[in-house]
């Protein structure tokens, strides 16, 4: 493993860039986490660099060779086939990659409960909007999603241990990341609804215990949850 | 090209299952639009079907041979390769699938200017919150993203025609298609915003006449942008 790649993602917040270094992390690859250990300039130049071919709409972003990757998604398709972090077989590849595309969606809804109305607002400027909008998320959105994820494992063919197969794939570790996330922002609801997803919370303990992600969870190189991130505490959102 | 594909989305709307009917009209390809040519029930049996091993969250769903795929990328993942609407070398074909992510993402905030707070409630049940989305989408979004894909266009070595190298990607039509049902949607604000992006107006009316793009937009088969869809037109959205 002398290949060495470079992350890009804002620093202080785990973000979408966590998806990103669980994969490095588990898959035990040498990588830089350029904002974190400068700062944030470091991606603002980057996006704004002319002489790159494949522009960046927004981080993450991974750079690897002479290639200049953005897009989570994106990033875990390159990172998977190359690094033994998803099925071999195209059908494999696929489901893995669809997956990830879900968690993806269940993550920007996650986000949105706090920021319904602009990204680029305050939490304190959509308050009343992000209460109805959580309330939604809450009643309908996250027991589809966990019901959606509890069955996926359940149809495993290999067993409900992981998402597909029989070997850890990004789909697996990001599944791990979005309950650790809504843990951390809906407690209650988490709660309420771990009985109805056996499957989901054994996926999450595992993803947990395993040697490389223990011993990253465990380091500094873990950043906490916290109020700038996608999933944030605001306990008049999870009543 | 005797492969018969299979698509299930939605009937009535274009919504996410028209970025699947445009890659398979440009490739020439044969496919049943399943639940247009029967009804809704059949996507619902679908989903229900416990003895897939794969199965979706939500449609649009590709069937191919043996495989069930679903998310709107990643159904155009499978067919780029397959059916030359992506490059084919590595930097290419990422570069290409990061451009579709970033249409999704735009899709996405496109749909929550008239839902911001819940998919499941009517439109007339959030309309304040969704004024002040869609001023801010309009505002700030809008530009940003539009601004993106023109930078993209004007980057690529073999000329602004095209997304990536010099034949048509999967990326282009959607491009082509998110454009459309923005022209739809927002027809004041896209009309301010024109002016600064030539490439992207230029690749919006070079996809449009394309000889099998064209004889499809002028078919039955392309069902009218309307008010159930991802792109609306509330004039009280575009001011």
């Amino acid at each position: 493993m002398t290949q060495r790649y470079e992350l890009y993602y804002w620093p202080g917040i785990q973000g979408r860039g966590e998806f990103v270094r669980l994969a490095l992390e588990h898959a035990g690859l040498k990588y830089a986490d350029i904002a974190r250990d400068k700062d944030a300039s470091t991606i603002v130049d980057l996006m704004k660099d002319d002489a790159l071919e494949h522009p960046p709409f927004a981080p993450p972003i991974l750079r690897a060779d002479r290639l200049t990757i953005a897009q989570t998604a994106n990033i875990l398709l390159y990172l998977g086939t190359r690094h033994g972090l998803a099925p071999v077989d195209e059908a494999g590849r696929l489901w893995v990659h669809q997956l990830q595309l879900t968690l993806a969606d269940l993550v920007t809804e996650a986000h949105d409960t706090h920021h319904p109305i602009a990204s680029g607002l305050y939490y304190e400027d959509q308050k009343p909007e992000a209460q109805r909008r959580a309330a939604d998320f809450v009643k309908n959105r996250l027991p589809k999603y966990l019901g959606y994820f509890e069955r996926a494992l359940a149809r495993n063919k290999a067993g409900p241990g992981h998402l597909a197969g029989s070997a850890t794939s990004y789909a697996d570790l990001s599944l791990f990341q979005v309950v650790s996330g809504l843990d951390y922002a809906f407690p209650k609801a988490m709660k309420r609804l771990a009985m109805d997803h056996p499957h989901v919370r054994a996926l999450h303990a595992r993803v947990s215990q395993g040697k490389r992600i223990a011993a990253y969870l465990a380091s500094t190189r873990r950043i906490p949850f916290n109020e700038q991130g996608i999933f944030r505490h605001y306990p008049e959102l999870d009543p």
